[in-house]
């Protein structure tokens, strides 16, 4: 049973010691680049650089009580005033409307400093700290994780040994106002596709109408992979696609969401479902196809009459459960192939599996889930939206994969915080009230019973 | 009737004086760019530079002679020895083999010069000169001949009043051994097609699947324009093609050209037909399409996840007789709108046509042609070969129009000169021999009846 009393004598001290809280978060976004050595190295424009520590610390180790691993990172996006901040990006300024504004508020430091202040608030408020605690906080998650995995893995029977599971707030809310736990992410296939023809570049009056253009090519094959309403052609990929069960269905329809947010964050009309549940499902749980480019081609502005020689065409699939990423990386390049040799082109084809990773879901009947969840109603009086969603978050399957416990994506800010744009900022409530989420998250899940 | 003697005399003079020619072609050689002050200016990269002047010249003005317009440009293509020449591309150089090797060598300081040792040799000979000649060399060539078209209309009536045909000497021999008169050009249409979707690019993780991609339906409506074989597919397009007679087929038999040198051109074995015959009509007598690349994706090396948010699509079409640009336009861009409106796309697109140029075709049995065909047989003991060519050289259709006279192709230099590559050689022979033959070419003029 969680002991109200002491939560309610913890929010009182978070909220006494918020603007102490913010200070710290002003002084977190006021270093822009962590400078010390540690993990290893890294080769940058051809300078071998040492990569930043992967911060490894223990609060307590009571073997009655659970251990939950919390990951955040301290590494943000670059910023510069000239690319249209209205304040300096790494002065933090609180906004009259209450938001904190600067780089890294949102992603992630606001989350890592507010652990370390639910830490601190069990000590001022002298509660007990209902879990243990082992945190994680890395310094290249912007730049691909280097090094992580590998220390994942290394770690897993060592210093994770006693994870009971994970809590990873590096998100954000679907909406601007209900907080939601997310429990799945698409996983990715990325491929290049070079069609070659020609030894060099031909002038196209010269060669035009005489040669197999590799251009050519590449647009017959790529109009094979996706229609313009988004069902990718390529046989067999969607046949794995975990078939949409009516309980699952059932947590699209109370979702904040609306196709207004939608058209203000593609800044167009152009969606394709004309309603918010379909919208979200293949947002989420259907797998798309997106082509991103040709290598080798003209791509300037104004005209030049070449006939390009050889073209390097790129696009990736994004995948849901239960897709694989090698069982696609054979369907794709036995279509691309076949498909290939019905043009009759005497060009050649090679094709090219870049990165893969699997789609990540979680059991959102898990404790750490339910845990959650109550702390949510505790803190904002409603149920969270149960998420998920499109793009990866690579740490999070490198987690269960290594540790096999259970994930949960706990974000702190909210769905237009602008993480990785101009004017990143995190509300002032979204901080206070997310310290106390992350007491109450701990005081819940001390109390769950294990399954 | 031509006076052989005087030929043999000019012939001798040539032979004579040959390495003072050589000599004069390397001063020309060394000449890296024209920095006199004339006709206008230019704007390049914001500054403002005065265009190089259109030299305009006239010898004699006998009412009695024909009077031959000879054309030339003496500006060259940049050069360093840094793009891999093997030798200082501004100092020209002769090779054991006889090969004068330097920037502009063949393109086009060999025939402006050589029309000038031309005079010069019937001077020194003591030849009474058989024509009037009016020569008109640019130095804005390899930069769209900038104020050329304009200085023509306006002196139509005045400088070029009396100009019986012309002359151009600025293309290349078929082959390496036999000698060609050119009398076709393809034209050009060229197209920017962009299809505007979001506001701005998205991550494809989060987006993808949910709206319809600008990129995707450029991919479906470019497949649409061209077959892998080169078949063009827009509507109508090929219907204005004239059909080929037995008189036009019968010119391919005789034709130097084989496959291998098509090969070694393309540095592969990508042609589409089999033969040198159709290999030829598909280069020079039907039209072709062929797509140059995208403005707006992704075209680095690398990857990157992004779905583009508004993408240019660029492509143009070698236009035949009797094929009219306005015409084509109106056919692809119906075409473009109609292929465009089967998609279903919510996104929208734009054609434009950017600049056309008319196909260009000269009588070959008009008598500028027979003259310029017995000075081949006296020089080089061969009828030439009649030929076309694939791209356009605008100049021509801008005489051919402003002037209403015959124009004629006389090439001086070989299909291996590589006028815009590393190591521009002008053969010694054909610098020569292609001074003897402007000669002959006059004298054949003055005797020629007028049709
Ligand atoms: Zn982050
Ligand atoms: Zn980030
Ligand atoms: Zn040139
Ligand atoms: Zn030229």
């Amino acid at each position: 049973m969680v002991n109200d009393t002491a939560l309610e004598t913890l929010y009182k001290t978070v909220d006494q010691n918020q603007d102490d809280y913010v200070e710290r978060l002003r002084e977190a976004v006021a270093i822009p680049r962590y400078e010390a050595r540690d993990i290893g190295c890294h080769d940058m424009d051809g300078v071998n650089l040492q990569l930043p520590p992967i911060i490894l610390g223990t609060y307590g180790n009571d073997p009655n009580k659970k251990t939950i691993l919390v990951y955040g990172h301290y590494d943000v996006q670059p910023a510069l005033l000239e690319d249209g901040w209205d304040s300096k990006p790494f002065d933090m300024i609180e906004t009259p409307k209450g938001q904190l504004v600067g780089r890294g508020a949102s992603d992630d430091k606001g989350p890592i400093i507010g652990w370390l202040n639910c830490i601190e608030a069990h000590q001022n408020a002298d509660i007990e700290f209902p879990v243990n605690l082992k945190i994680c906080f890395e310094g290249m998650e912007e730049n691909g994780s280097e090094g992580l995995e590998e220390l994942i893995s290394k770690e897993a029977d060592k210093y994770f040994k006693d994870v009971d599971a994970v809590c990873i707030s590096d998100n954000y809310w679907l909406g601007m106002t209900k907080p939601c736990l997310t429990y799945g992410l698409r996983g990715i296939c990325a491929y290049k596709v070079t069609i070659s023809g020609p030894g060099k570049d031909l002038h196209s009056g010269v060669f035009g109408g005489t040669v197999h253009e590799p251009m050519t090519d590449l647009f017959h094959l790529f109009s094979k992979l996706v229609t313009p309403s988004g069902e990718i052609l390529v046989t067999g990929v969607n046949d794995d696609v975990a078939p949409l069960t009516d309980a699952e269905n059932q947590i699209y329809k109370s979702l904040e969401f609306s196709l207004s947010e939608l058209h203000s964050a593609i800044e167009s009309k152009t969606n394709i479902f004309d309603n918010e549940i379909e919208t979200l499902q293949h947002r989420w749980r259907y797998p798309s196809l997106t082509l991103h480019g040709i290598e080798g081609a003209f791509s300037s502005p104004g005209f030049k009459t070449v006939l390009p020689a050889k073209v390097t065409g790129k696009f990736s699939i994004r995948l849901v459960p239960n897709m694989d990423p090698n069982r696609i990386n054979e369907l794709v390049e036995k279509y691309l192939k076949d498909e290939f040799a019905k043009l009759g082109s005497k060009n050649t084809i090679s094709v090219e599996c870049l990165h893969g990773a699997k789609p990540w879901i979680a059991n959102p009947n898990h404790w750490n889930y339910v845990a959650a969840s109550k702390a949510v109603e505790r803190i904002f009086k409603c149920k969270p939206d149960l998420t998920r969603e499109g793009g990866s978050i690579p740490v999070t399957l490198t987690f269960q994969d290594a540790l096999n416990k259970n994930v949960l994506l706990l974000p702190m800010g909210r769905g237009d915080d602008g993480a990785h744009s101009i004017n990143e900022k995190l509300d002032r409530s979204n901080y206070i009230q997310g310290i106390k989420l992350f007491g109450a998250y701990l005081h819940e899940v001390a109390s769950c019973k294990d399954e």
